[in-house]
């Protein structure tokens, strides 16, 4: 069998992002986890890692790690049939990539009882959706909400909903930039607000009312300050409706055009032997998503 | 002078992350840049990218931008003088780290005018304070708001304030937990939850309390969701002040031990040879800071 020290030093590596860190969590010293690398690379006769600030796993590096991934949440189904064998009774962690504002908005409700009863930690990553699924392959989570519907080698996704965006700015914005009214034409002459270079959502509202190419911008990568700087006037945005109803009920935000939302769908990426933990989890994501997203029709 | 084409070039991909986000945001092909990467290198004698994803600066490469960086801030007051130079009379970019829960709280309000008036885009990257000064040091961005005080070469740090910070749970998990009140030794034994692997304040709270060594804590680098997930009564944390008076008042969420706060101080680290817009903004912050931030005594 594989040497699982020198596979968790590696795993420490990636996942605490750096030689120091991963010392600290492992109760090892830096110069120990550097000679496990090192006997690593030896015993494979190639790198696992790329030394950058944070290191970066190799292809290679990266293969192994999805391995290990997926042989811990074997582990804790084995542990749950003899208990015996889970050496510290230490809570499982679960690692997991999901989009900003699912984390802003209905994730905790949808798995907050599932954590306590299973007595799971979440060690969950906010990551655009094209980084989510590119953590999957390489192995550094185990599960995935993103959406893009195509599950990567190895990994299942299901549909669990859509999210809906309105696309808001504030009263004083909207006075300011469109005294006769908001118009297509003119919209894309004011300042938009995007969450990252990932995010074309204001791009396809754009496109689909005809407006084509580029348009000023503020990159602002944080849900809760991107309805901030809406409600401070930098500029329009479109927005989780789950996340500002008191605030548009309350008129502190207002619609662009009324009614002309964006529903964005959500896939639940998973290992397919994720496990049996990994699989109570999605059936209750299911559960959940189905009162608290859209359904797609 | 230096070859500016190729700068830019540099600069563009370290920005965009990547070759290809580089060359659309040029409006050049990925070989052009690539070629003018190469260029750069040759003139140079050294690399100045490490090609990872996303590809990283080398230390040389990390100067360079550095000056960049500086040289555009500069050419901006330039132009406000000989208005003809702005070839595009595009609006400025200014790229800022801060903390996720300055982004999520005061900042918006306190820049909004400042961004409207003076026609500026922000681009916002949310940044432990670590990396926030390591991306200053890169010249990445060209401003920092972070609780460090000491400035990095070539710029200066002015103390804003301090953002106060309050234990919290959510009524449901202090009655489980704790029914017979709150007691900081019994504390460790909960959940509880952390930013990330650079948020230390659940430590230094546990630690002012006599609670030393670890605890089981989730991991969460959202503002938004970490309040969703004290509230969904997932673990307890430390959250500011400022964002959540209402869930305070109407008793969704509750102080764990009756005022005790942790307050943390803000600094704003600017390049001292900035320019007037980066002035400006100093001025705008310290203004807007006096009334929205604690006061350090």
């Amino acid at each position: 069998m594989f040497d699982y020290k020198l596979l968790s030093a590696l795993a420490a590596v990636v996942e605490q992002a750096g030689f120091e860190r991963a010392a600290q969590v492992l109760g090892l010293s830096q110069s120990a986890i550097s000679q496990r690398i090192k006997l690593l690379e030896a015993r494979i006769g190639q790198p696992v890692l790329v030394r950058a600030t944070p290191p970066v796993p190799t292809e290679i590096g990266r293969r192994l790690l999805n391995h290990v991934q997926q042989v811990r949440l074997l582990e804790r189904d084995l542990q749950s049939q003899v208990p015996a064998l889970d050496e510290e009774g230490r809570p499982e962690r679960l690692r997991i990539a999901l989009n900003a504002d699912s984390l802003a908005t209905w994730w905790a409700s949808a798995v907050g009882e599932f954590c306590a009863e299973q007595h799971v930690l979440l060690d969950l990553v906010v990551e655009d959706q094209t980084v989510g699924l590119k953590r999957m392959r390489a192995g550094e989570v185990a599960a995935c909400l993103c959406a893009s519907e195509r599950p990567v080698a190895g990994a299942r996704s299901v549909l669990l909903g859509a999210m809906r965006y309105r696309a808001l700015a504030s009263p004083a914005f909207i006075a300011r930039h469109f005294p006769e009214g908001v118009r297509a034409d003119l919209l894309a002459r004011t300042s938009a607000l995007v969450f990252g270079p990932d995010d074309f959502l204001q791009h396809r509202y754009l496109a689909a009312l005809g407006v084509e190419g580029g348009f000023e911008h503020h990159l602002c990568p944080s849900s809760e300050g991107f309805i901030r700087l809406i409600e401070a006037g930098l500029g329009w945005g479109l927005v989780p409706e789950l996340q500002v109803r008191e605030a548009l009920a309350r008129g502190d935000l207002v619609e662009l055009l009324a009614d002309k939302p964006i529903d964005v769908p959500l896939y639940w990426h998973h290992w397919r032997n994720g496990g049996q933990l990994l699989g109570l989890l999605t059936e209750q994501l299911i559960a959940a998503a189905s009162s608290k997203l859209q359904v797609l029709s």
